[in-house]
This record gives structure tokens, C-alpha cells and sequence, in this order.
């Protein structure tokens, strides 16, 4: 196991930034450059990321493939949806590992991906070949093209997991209530993000026109191939880090409390990230700085509803953390190895 | 038509303190007493509530409901669960015109009230007696006794008439993921209301147990009997005022996009305080300050499910403002008398 | 006294929507005309501003300098800087009643104007002209031109006057700390005003360049004309509406602390909407979404400083609601006509 | 250089849990105790605090000093003034190794504590011995009694000594206005601290009577013996971490803005937690989750004065991570060992 030496693409971006810093505490990394495709000479850091206030250590690189080849052993992608597929086919047809955080290889068919993102979609192969990061549930030992998933893909998919796969739902009753803090919504100033009109305020988006719908109902037909579509909601919250999923579902007439307990239970016994609380729901508070995915469930006898609360970090859990996850589930890391459990108190 | 006298019971707490404001520009109220069961001596009004910092207009008098038969026209109790139904109980006897804030008079069941609310009942007959006051459904003309509804139930039930009463979906899928503000949880401190652990989170809280539950059934079960339970998650948000209650609803299968809108648009085609928006999603700070509810709906073609969004400010529309809407319907005032409709900019 | 007609120039603005919401509650104001230069058909209000979602009454007319006056009986502007004294010229040169709520006519000096906005000046003879509304302090009877002042310079000089008046502080040890909220800066999305930078966050921006900086000096300047300088900070809190300015100047030797309140008594013993709380600090919540400045004043014996805590709501009596009180002093309607006192509570 | 095993006293409160994530990432730190003189059994540490709710590891350990210096190298007391001083007493009659985060041990004067703290001092004997451990600037090498400095006093005297140790400024014109995040206030529940009370306000408390001005001052004393008084005033923020404290003081005649300049860059030219970045003011979010202290200062030609505005975390710089610093200092391990300083994004 050697250690090794990375290229992050993207460090503008609030998913790239929070990918830095953990980047710089991972054991098995030795060496981090980081690359933008707007820059045209070596730019300090803290010129590019103004909170980096004090890391007068790295530069920001202009994007050059082949130097990043020479120089790496992989690259992680922070870029948007639209400009990674067009960066990564280099790396791509020189078998050099890529963890990708857009949206650009989650979908194995093109014509889906060209429907929700209006979009070129990259190469049907390249898609096929990708490998969707859910890490928990898929792993990505010997991969070496991940497609991370999104964060609010990651909340719902954890949540839905062992109902789907155990077959203990009706697949025509799923409702996704997300609500997600404003990081989600990048850093670009607009009037939807503006303080003075999230503040106070909560904000329906999207409404079942979310990217991260296909990717949810492709992996959920994975488990159980009668899934056809979901309900699915997103609302715009007056924080600035975190997801909470509430998830309602019908249970099948044989399903009981105890069941769902247990098929909770089992799935994430052995899973270092996914924390399963029963009836006590969590909090986003609890989740925020870390790589956790909390879930807390409840059955209930009246409506034969099942409501799932799964909360996150979208930057971490929901975007870097789960980036690192999948690295170290490629190379053979300790799983945690570079990954925050400390909560941001209080 | 005579101009009244009103006695306010209840002033500290959040409910009360809007009611009071409202009531000042009610052009048929020509004066207000304010009352508080726990003073033993007329205080100044700002002195109780320090917010009213240059209101050396009012006092609030000791509780007495003699006094307040003999000055007064009709009386706004303002005061909490429990509370109400014990001090109510002259006023019923001698047929006074009470309108109730609390939940005490809105379930006619002893035994539901019991169940949900872990309190003695008050008496059968009252309960029977008592208008459930949903202002745009249940007309108040010539009726003395109004139970005000619950914030939630507010916003739930005006968002679900138009598809309940018109038998538009499958009763058995009905789930309310219910948002509220703070200043619903009221004024004594907690540590679920915290600064510290209200910012930057989501708390859910009394899943399924909520008080508003049976209030919602009970009227539901009117406008169709074959209703039994419903979903309903409520979320604590970062925010002072206002509910989002997201209604998520199978549509049964002859229901087109087309029926929904229509019969959206005939409900409350006269009511001056429910607007309508179509497929737009209202968003909480449009209504803030106002006794509107405000409703967005959308027919998802692929689950067959209807999205309702309906927001309110919970110490408007959701507490004080209704009560007032109330009043003018029993006394043949012009509707909206007294009531706000200025949304806090920005 | 008869009933007038109104046209508003500026919609858009944070300011010119407050303005329009009082003007709508003056009982002198017969029609209100709304005026965007922006606008070339007349456009539906609530498409020009959303949040005004219920409006189907007023629309957004081309701006028309010869319309407005054939209309209306005086025109206020809630135009940018720079853009108010473009259009204002006409009026003044037909001596039709202006109230300009930028900072185009509140700088007696082209060039000191020149110097803090970096934009060409109105006429010195235009300057020379306009009456500088701090209502409580200079009346507005008889006048034709009102510069309306700054949210800053409001909150800053109903804090000092007393003080400055009466000589009894150095005046050369004013120190202001002002903090806003972020509807002072606009609606602009912005870098420094995107949510997930202004949450969690304290920005002091502008350190001694704000432009309203030379407006206090000059208004100061009129009450003791030894005055050269302040010390003016200014810091962008995370809410929407509001300013603290926290005051410290060293008093004289002779001056103690029964002098300093006795001042701030007579001062603004009739004045309705100045409100002094002695040695009780005023928070920012107490005034939002009224006219009221509340001024709260403690002298430290140890240190012979004076500590003025002054609260305003930016919009209303920073903008909108003190344009409404100079409005009222100029044609001699009751100085409160239209103007909200009603806090939002809680 | 040993390895050390380590007691902590009161979890429950903030300071104490940010200190116990800390100390979990310390190199040299091989086992935490912790402990609470609340508890009568060992309690689950998840229960204590329920954001720890994935940490199985630890229990709280019922207070008892005899076994806290049977088992361990060193205490860290997180508890509350005056009970830090009645639980200290054996270890330092036992030449035991305390670092205290009350304000229990600040003041050298018993009579100092009781006006301010109003409550009995420790002894003498123990105050005057114990150490103020302001890290940057008084070395806790071979110390075994650091009192930790208070957090709005860190910020504070960071951004005066420059300016007070090389007599640039008048010192008696000291006046620093602070502002502070919630979680300065502690966990209990308080009708100050309600979340609808700070949310969209901003409030003054303690004016002039806040317990951090008299070690403010003792140590400014020890920089130059003239001081005698300083204005202070807090303000809450609606935030949950960080303080800005933004100080005015009068340069001297003689000062320039370059040796400004130049005392703040050689001051801190080699202290890895404190950055100056000149007349880029600092943003409470560039520090919340570090150890940094970021000052900026400009010096206004036109009134003498020199603003600095000084940032921290108030729960690491103002508490626990200072308290590892000078566990570093008395150990002689690597300053900086087990002090976050990736800062939280974004």
C-alpha cells in the first residue's frame, strides 16, 4: 500500500474546498496540487478561496491533463456538471483514476442524463464504465472511475436502503420531503440566495425537476427493479450546511415495527459512517462537520407510513467525505482514514 | 351594527401580544381591557410585555370575569390548554361571546381531547356547543362560542379542502410534512428553543403526536367520512413566524391536473385571504405579517401524487388573525376588518 | 388641507416598496402613481416585485416626468444615488414638490459629494436648495425639497444631538459603531451579501468611506461648528432589517450624568417618535417595522465616556417612514399620518 | 517528553465539550478522563451531551480529586466561577498540574473577584500565584496554575498589546465595543438567550459590568502601569460562535500609520495563531472552528484613532484550544499540537 499523491480540479467551489482540507489530513496523501481551469498562471490560494486566509503554502494551477498525469496518481473532479465530463476524457482513455463530484457520470444512459441537465452527455461507455459511489452500498474496490453521488441522492438512498432492498414497501408510495442548507446551492450570488431572501424564509425548488431524481430512481430499480418514480421535493433552508431527508413510505400489510428495526439494524451494523438512532430523530446539528449519516425511523400503526429522517452534511457526507470514502475504498485505505467525526459544537 | 367593547385575556404570551395590535386597528372595537390570570394587581402593559416599550396606554388587570361580563361586549381568551376550558366556563353559563385560542373547545370528543392533550376535558356539552372556527369553510354567523384553530391545522386543512371535499384523492395517503417557526413553540425558554440549538439545525418533534392531529381529522372526517388518520411530521426551523405545511396527497385515478387546478380555484374563488398560485410555490416570508394563506399545487404526472404547499404566518392566519376573522363573521363586520395584509418587507 | 396625490418613482428598491406600503395607509393620500425608469410598458406591480404577490391594483408606469406632475400633487424618489438628481431637475425647475430618499441632495458641496460617491453632482444652486429632513430636528414646514437622510446618519445624529447641541462632549471623541442589517445594502445579489457568507457572520465594510459619513459631519457641523471628524464604522449583521448605532464620546469635564439626562429628556420630550430609555438599552427588535428611534444612554464614571445606543428600523425611519414624517411637516398633516408604530412581534 | 494522561472536570457545559474534541486529536495525550461533579454514577458520555451521540467510548466519571490525581498528569477544570475555586483546592496542595477556563484565578485580587464576580475569591495566596495565560504573550513554560483567559479578554488584549506595550495611544482612551455569538452564554436555557429573542436582533447586556474588563485591565496594567479604565460594552449576536471585538483607542502625536503597521507585524511576526492581514478587516467566519486570532487595524488620518477589529472563535482561542496552547507552553510540546485550524467552511 504506498502512499500517494493527488490533483484536485475545482477548488473554488465549496465541495473542492471542504475536499482540501480533508485531503490534507489523510494519512495516505502526500502531496495535494490543486488545479482551476479559469486560472491562467499559478494563483495563491488564499488569493483564490479569501477564507484560506492563512495557507500561503499551495498555489492554484492552471488545468493542464497531462501534467496532472505526470505529477499524480489520481485526481478528484470538483467542477460543475457540464465541464467535467469534457476535462476528464484524458484521464479517461490513459486509465489514470478519477473520483468525480458533478453529476456528469451518474447516469448510465445518455438521453437521461441530456433530459435532467440539458446537457451533452459524456460518452455512453465512459458512462457505462463509471462506477456510482453510493459507499455503504456499492463498493468501489478495484474501480477506478467513481461517480460520487449527490448529497441529496446520498441522504435519500441511505434512508431508502434497507426498505428497498428488503422489499418491505409498496415502490409506488415513495415521498421525499429534502430540505437542504445554502452551500448546496453554490456560491454564486443570486437572487435566491441572497440573505435577505433566505433569511426568515423557507423556499420550494424544483419541485420533482431535481437533478438528483434519476440518480435516486437508478439506483433504487437496482435494488428492486419495480421502482418506476419517486415524489420528491426540495426546499431551500435558512442554514448554510446540512440535509435533512424525510422520507414517507407505505409499508407492504406483512411488515411490522420490528421488522423495520431489524432490516435498519442489520445494514449498517458494520458501517463506520451510517449511525441508526430507532425512534429518536436526529438532528442536522448532529451531523454537521462530519462524514455521519444519521437515520432515525418510525412506524406508525395508524397510516402504515413509515417516515425515515436522514440527515447530513451535504459538503461532507454529501460531496468530499464520500469522494475520500470511495479513494479509500479504491486503494484499499482505512475507510475512515482522512474523514472528520468531529461534530461542530455546540 | 354596534361598535364593541373587548376584553383580551392572555397577553404574554405571543398569541395575545399580535391580537392586541390587531385589535387597535379593528375600525368596530371602540375599546380593549386586558386581563392576565397571573396578576394580582393592574400592571403596565409594557412592563409585561417589554416589547410594547411606548404602549403607557394599557394595564393588565387582574383576571376577573365579572368585571369583564360587565364591561365588556365579548372576550378573546388568548391563555393556554388547560387554562382556558377553567375559565371559560362563566362565560358559556351566561351565554357571553367567547372566542378561544386555545385547543381547549376544538375537539368534540372528551375522550379525544384526553388522549391528545393529557389534560381533564372540558364538558361535553360546551365541546358540542363550540364552532370550530376554520374561517374560509365554517361560517361563524350567529354563533358565541369559537374554538380558533390550531396554526398547523390551518394551514393543513385550508391546503387539503378543496381535494377532500371534492373526493379528488386517496384518503388512506394522506402526509403532512409540517415547518413551523419558533414563536409557535411560545415564550418560555427550552433548551429545544434555544439560540444555540435552533440555529443552523432541524429538529423534529412529536411525530404522530402532535395536538393539531385530531383537530385536522375531526374536520376532514366532516367533509368526508371515510378519512381514519393521517401522516404528520412537524420541524422546528430557524425562523421567528411562519408555517410551511407541504401536503403530499395520491390523486384517485380519474383525477387530471385540469380538476385540481379547477377546484382549487372555485374554493376560494371569494375568500379574500386565501391566494391561490397554480403551480408557483409560495414561499413563508411572502405571508409573514398578514392573515393570508397562501397555496401552490402541483400534479405530478409520474407518481400521480398532488404537492400542496400552503403557507401562513402561525400568530396571524394561524392564531390571532383567524380569531379576528371570526369575530367580524359573528357580527356581520366586514371580513377583513382589522386584519393585516402588509407582508414584512423584505 | 386638502387630500393629495402621490406618485413614487422607484419601486424596485427595498425603500420604495416600504414607502409604497405606508403611503397606502396615509389617510391624506388619495392615489398612489408608481413610476420605474427601468419600465417601458406599465407593468403589473406584483411582477415587479413578487413578495407583492396579492397586488392587482397598481402597476409600474415608464417613467414620465411631465405625466407625474400633470397627475400628482408631489413625487417622492427611491432611486439609486446618482440616478435622483437625472430626474429630478425638471421638477425642481417647475417647483413641483420633490422628497429624495438618496443621498443625490443631503451634501450642501458638489465637491464634497464628488468626493464620497464618485458620481457627478446636482447643481450647487439645486444643493443649496433642498432642506435636509431630520425631521425631529429640522422642521420641513414650507419646504419644497427634501433630501431625505441616511439610514445611518439617521440613527447616528438623533443619538448626538442632544449631546452636541448642549456642548457637552469633546467633539472631537465621537466614535460611531454602526451595525446594519442587510436590507441597507439592497437587492442586488452580491458576493458580500450571499447567504451562506452573511449567516454566522459579522463583515465591517467601508471603514471611514461611508457615504454617509460627510451628512453627519455637515448636520453636526450646524449644531457646533467646531466639529472636523468622526470615527465611523460600519459592519453587516446577519438579519434583514435594522441598525444599532453605538455611540462613545468623552464628556466635558463639567458634565454629569444628570446633565446628560436631562438633554436626551427635553430633547425629544415631544417628539413621538424618538423614545429614550435612559439607562435601558434598546435592542434592534423593539423598533423593526415601526419609525420609532429608541435611544438608550449610560455615562461611565470611570472612564467619562458617554455610550449612546440608538435603534432604528433602516426602512422605516431610516428611509420610507422619515420620508413620510417630512412629507407630513411640509403640508401640515398630523405627524404620525401613515406611519406604522406597531412592532413585529415577538 | 512523556506522554500524558489527562482529567477533564465539567464536559457538560460548551467549553468543556470543545475542549474534550481537542484533546482527543493531541499527539501527546494518551487517555481522557472525564468528569462531572454533577454526576453521583458514570454516566454514558452520549447521554450527558447528545450531540456526542455516536461516542460509546467515554463515560463521565463522578467528580472525586483524589482518584482525578491518582489517575492522571494533569487536570483541565471547565467549570463554572466560583465552583472551579472551591474543586481546585487539593490539587494545588498537592503541586498538582491545573489549567482552569473559569474566571476563578484571573484577577490577583480577592477583592478585584468579589466586586466583579460577586462571589468569595479563592485564596490569595493561590491567585497570586497562578498564571494568566494569555499564550502569545506570557509564556506558560514551567507554570503548573494557568488561569485561562476569558474570551471576549483574548480578543481584546491581543488587538490593544501592540499598541499598549510600545505607548503609541492614549490609554485613556480605550473603548472597545464586542460582540459575541450566543455560545459565549452558555447552555441554559434564558429568555435572553431564546432563540425568537436573538434571532433578527441584536441585544447590549453587561455595559460596563461584564467580569472580563477588570483582567482586561490587570493586564493591561503590565504593559504600562498608567492604565486605569477602559469603556467596554458586549453586544449578542445571532450567531452561535465568534466574537468581533472592535476597539478605538487615540494614536499619540508622534504615531504614524507606519509604525502601526510595524508593531503589529513584529508583535506577532512568529506566533503561528495569530494573523495580521493590515487593513483587510477580518470576518468572525475566516476563525470559527480554529485557534487563530485574526486582527486587522487602520489607522483615520482625519480623527487620530486606530480601529482594530479583532476575530476568534470565543469556544477555541477564548477557551479551550487557549487552554491546550498553554498545556503545550507548560509541557514544552509543539505549540500548536491538537489546535484545529481548518477553518469551518464555507
Amino acid at each position: 500500500m504506498m502512499k500517494m499523491k493527488i490533483a484536485l480540479v475545482g477548488i473554488s467551489g465549496y465541495g473542492g474546498m471542504v475536499l482540501y482540507q480533508m485531503l490534507q489530513h489523510h494519512s495516505q496523501v502526500t502531496q495535494i496540487e490543486l488545479y482551476g481551469h479559469q486560472q491562467t498562471v499559478p494563483t495563491p490560494l488564499s488569493q483564490v478561496v479569501p477564507l484560506f486566509v492563512g495557507d500561503h503554502t499551495h498555489q492554484v494551477l492552471p488545468y493542464d491533463s497531462s501534467k496532472i498525469m505526470a505529477h499524480n496518481d489520481a485526481v478528484f473532479f470538483a467542477t460543475s456538471a457540464g465541464v467535467t465530463s469534457q476535462l476528464a476524457a484524458p484521464f479517461i482513455a490513459h486509465h489514470f483514476p478519477v473520483i468525480d463530484l458533478s453529476g456528469d457520470y451518474r447516469l448510465k444512459q445518455p438521453a437521461t442524463y441530456e433530459k435532467w441537465y440539458h446537457k451533452p452527455a459524456a460518452k455512453l461507455a465512459d458512462l457505462q464504465m463509471a462506477h456510482y459511489g453510493l459507499a455503504e452500498l456499492n463498493d468501489a474496490r478495484h474501480q477506478s472511475y467513481i461517480a460520487n453521488p449527490g448529497c441529496y441522492a446520498t441522504a435519500t438512498l441511505l434512508g431508502l436502503a434497507p426498505l428497498i432492498q428488503d422489499h418491505l414497501v409498496d415502490v409506488d408510495s415513495i415521498i421525499v420531503d429534502a430540505k437542504s442548507g445554502t452551500s448546496g446551492a453554490g456560491k454564486t450570488p443570486s437572487a435566491m440566495a441572497h440573505f435577505t431572501q433566505v433569511n426568515d424564509n423557507l423556499q420550494l425548488y424544483k419541485v420533482n425537476e431535481h437533478k438528483h431524481i434519476p440518480e435516486i430512481v437508478q439506483q433504487l430499480q437496482q435494488w428492486d427493479s419495480t421502482v418506476s418514480a419517486i415524489q420528491f421535493s426540495t426546499t431551500l433552508l435558512p442554514i448554510t450546511r446540512g440535509i435533512l431527508a424525510t422520507i414517507y413510505v407505505k409499508a407492504t400489510p406483512t411488515t411490522t415495527a420490528t421488522m423495520v428495526d431489524h432490516v435498519f439494524q442489520t445494514t449498517y451494523a458494520n458501517q463506520p459512517f451510517v449511525r441508526y438512532t430507532g425512534q429518536q430523530m436526529p438532528t442536522i446539528k448532529q451531523v454537521v462537520g462530519t462524514n455521519y449519516c444519521d437515520l432515525g425511523v418510525i412506524y406508525n400503526e395508524a397510516t402504515h407510513t413509515i417516515m425515515v429522517a436522514s440527515v447530513i452534511d451535504n459538503l461532507v457526507k454529501g460531496a468530499g467525505g464520500q469522494a475520500i470514502q470511495n479513494f479509500n475504498q479504491m486503494n484499499g485505505f482505512d475507510e475512515a482514514d482522512g474523514l472528520p467525526t468531529d461534530v461542530l459544537l455546540p
